[in-house]
């Protein structure tokens, strides 16, 4: 039985480790415990921001996933507000066994909740099978993501 | 001289004209006096937001832009914050005139003041002449932008 939750600082060491555990993350994240206090800082900024929900998926008490969805307002479309979707991760050990859908499935629930009229995420161009997942959830992908470091 | 600063309330009805004018903000817009109540407490919800920046480009009293950018707190790479630059206008008869890339570079230089380690946009596929107008401004393209309606 997996539910859905706010995360809570106790949670952390567990979602840095998972963001650790990814080939991207693993040069970028450092997991060692005491967190850095980067991460810590960033922790409370989220959890203070009441347009911000880092949530964690939990069986039997253990988090095995998580995401962050931002809730924005911004003026378009005659004020709608727009849910994003990032830092989604689930556990090594129980990938490929559907929790990524039921979290997915969950993170869109709360957006309509909160009265969204869309749903946003970003994932890597290459990444063919992330674009099947995601057109399988109703997404299209009509947009280019640009970054850039600063 | 162009300046920029934070939008007031009083902005708003040109904000609203900017975005409508544009063929998709045409279909979805409505920049008719009184304003929707939609846009005004979209505009309430982004003032009173501190991680929220909603600007405009002014010249002479006139309002001939604007811009949304969201700060962004996550936990990846360490808890960096992230900047997004949204519903980027131009009034119409100053585009062509470098006035969106002062823009670009004055909201991008925000993102620098917050402390942000990336800035991130999302824009149509198909507009390849916005595709090289990000990456004359160091932005690189590599990921998927998909939406879902709810």
């Amino acid at each position: 039985m997996i539910t859905f939750r706010r995360a809570q600082a106790s949670d952390l060491p567990d979602i840095v480790a998972m963001l650790a555990d990814d080939p991207l993350g693993a040069g970028r994240e450092d997991a060692s415990v005491p967190l850095a206090r980067g991460y810590v800082d960033a922790f409370d900024a989220i959890d203070a921001d009441p347009n911000q929900l880092l949530a964690v998926a939990v069986d039997g008490g253990e988090v095995i996933g998580t995401l962050q969805i931002t809730f924005l307002a911004g003026l378009s479309r005659k004020g709608a507000w727009g849910g994003q979707i990032e830092a989604v991760r689930v556990a090594s050990h129980r990938r490929s066994g559907g929790i990524g859908r039921l979290m997915f499935e969950w993170a869109i629930a709360q957006c309509r909740a909160r009265g969204c009229g869309r749903v946003q995420i970003t994932t890597d161009k290459g990444r063919a099978d992330a674009h099947r997942f995601y057109e399988s959830l109703g997404f299209t992908g009509n947009h280019l993501g640009y970054k850039k470091t600063l």
